[in-house]
């Protein structure tokens, strides 16, 4: 009998899920993960640091982060009942599958972030998914099909769009999320909304069934400590906190992100200098002989090659690691590029334009 | 329409959860939470602290903690494909319901930690709970029985048992744990081990459904870094980690408990003065004029009251915090006691001894 037999108790939607072939690469310039390429600020990371050493490491940590939500709040203007924080955004998915998934279903446009559909299918959700159009902007008609006939569940809609860097139009935003009604839990994944400068608290607030996604992994910089968080009504948290499990989010984190609310500014400042960075990196690879880069209001674009495959590793060759999305459907050919420093951007359009038609 | 009506997406079993009522209480003396009563060593939280420093904290965090999984592998003699981390052992929990908990059953002896059945019921798995016996030994014959015919699913036995602080005869376990066979994914939790000697990696390398569950939050006093792991057979690990969301342990825990793992001394000498500390204050309360107390095998133990509501209000007049569990089937009067500190077990004992027959 193999173990594979023997771990017969694994449901079967987990088993027949494929493990993630991740292999790590290393690269001088790594453009694979939409990373701020900053660190923290030398001065707040102290300031974290001695903050961390004074509170208690035995202890739990405060259960819901109380001192972190309302931080949150009076940054965000939201009622810190309605803030629900997690060890980074891909928890909170997860939560939302547990919520209103298993057994019901999940709506994304796609392609889109991979763990909307993984969650869903591994925990029991019927899985819906409409392409993307060829303009990369949302199916609105199929949505709203999908919307009225396929609930209820989880609506996703990701602003500005992942892995396309692509921001919808406020209206065709707003009337999707009319559209789902009371029938669906809509999430707006704003992981990305500081480059783009699109915000939809508004819409958010306006109904209790509706959350905004958002996370320190970006336009903060603070991937490695892990924090991200949703806003919504206060009753739809107190659904979704009885799913989070208790003390998620650990003390030196706490400490280090109250310390980054506390000193936002240098934000703003990384923001602008990606978006501007962004957009040089677009105009300058327009002029690739055989790549076709597309519009971004991220910190990172997509760029459809004749052969991902044959970029990517030339890329690599270069000292330069991106990541490969032509396994992904309307993206053949495609690779998704961070915006590094200006150096880092350099080097890669210098490598870029050196690669001719492959 | 009120809001709880327009969450209509939320799954019920998820709706008629109560919320976790949770207030916290501020005393001088807190053995509420099973915790070790002293920080890190300060030295060590100066390394943890550098080492932290150094790391890019922009970046996202090791994906599956290797060099963490090996320090605890080297620390445990276990294959690190083996051993999977997550940010607490009550992740592990959820993870474990997700795996094989999900339209199957949970099946555990009664009270245990609340966690297990939590997760099974909001998840959809079915709950089955046999009472322990009177003494607290697990109730052998009742959960053979259910294992023939309640399967698959997953089995929790924990050992030392929590909230009882009871230890049961290795032989007893392992003849459950035979008798679940290959239709049970088989978890022994060993989060109090080091306070009761016992050790299970032997009958959980047995087997490739088996794992052990173990924690930094108890006898390595870490409970502010939220830090659990499983060992198990890489097999089972392998489905377990395509559950795990990506990143889950950020770069601050890796590298604080990466020096706990290179500077351990001190756990087993903390260990050795709670063991001693819970036989003194234990032998102390026998003299108490109402109160039982029951032994312990952890850094922590009951004691059956009158009524507990009123010694837990007496106690806490006196500055001690501790935790209620007289709502839990078979545990009337009962209050869960943490071995503290030399002075803060004297207090106890003197705020005890202090409570006459009420």
């Amino acid at each position: 009998m193999t173990t594979q037999d023997r771990a017969r108790s694994v449901r079967e939607a987990v088993r027949r899920t494929p493990a993630y072939p991740f292999t790590p690469i290393d690269a001088p310039i790594k453009l694979d993960q939409n990373e701020n390429p900053y660190d923290f600020p030398p001065e707040l990371k102290r300031l974290a640091l001695e903050r961390a050493a004074e509170r208690a490491w035995n202890r739990y940590p405060d259960l819901t982060a109380d001192t972190l939500r309302e931080r949150i709040g009076a940054y965000e203007q939201w009622d810190p009942e309605g803030v629900l924080v997690t060890p980074g955004s891909n928890v909170i998915i997860k939560l939302l599958t547990e919520l209103a998934g298993i057994g019901q279903t999940v709506l994304s446009a796609q392609p889109n972030f991979t763990v909307y559909t993984l969650e869903a299918s591994m925990l029991g959700a019927r899985s819906v998914g409409e392409p993307l159009n060829a303009d990369f902007t949302l199916p609105e008609a199929a949505l709203t099909a999908r919307l009225a006939d396929s609930g209820p569940g989880v609506f996703y809609l990701t602003q500005p769009h992942a892995p396309t860097g692509h921001s919808d139009d406020a209206a065709v935003v707003e009337r999707l999320v009319n559209a789902a009604g009371d029938d669906w839990t809509v999430v707006i994944d704003e992981a990305y909304h500081q480059y783009s400068g699109t915000d939809y608290r508004d819409l958010v607030r306006a109904a209790p069934n509706r959350l905004s996604l958002r996370t320190f992994s970006k336009a903060w910089g603070l991937a490695g400590l892990r924090l991200g968080y949703a806003l919504m009504d206060p009753a739809l948290a107190t659904h979704l906190r009885k799913l989070v499990s208790a003390f998620n989010v650990n003390t030196l984190t706490q400490a280090a992100v109250e310390v980054a609310l506390e000193h936002p500014a240098y934000v703003a400042e990384r923001v602008a200098e990606a978006v501007r960075e962004r957009d040089r990196v677009i105009e300058a690879l327009a002029a690739h002989p055989t790549w076709t880069v597309y519009p971004s209001r991220t910190n990172f674009f997509l760029v459809r090659t004749p052969n991902a495959d044959v970029a990517y590793r030339a890329l690599l060759t270069h000292g330069i690691l991106v990541r490969r999305q032509d396994s992904l459907p309307g993206l053949a050919g495609c690779l998704r590029v961070g915006v590094g420093t200006p150096a880092e951007n350099d080097a890669f359009l210098a490598a870029a334009l050196s690669i001719q038609a492959e």
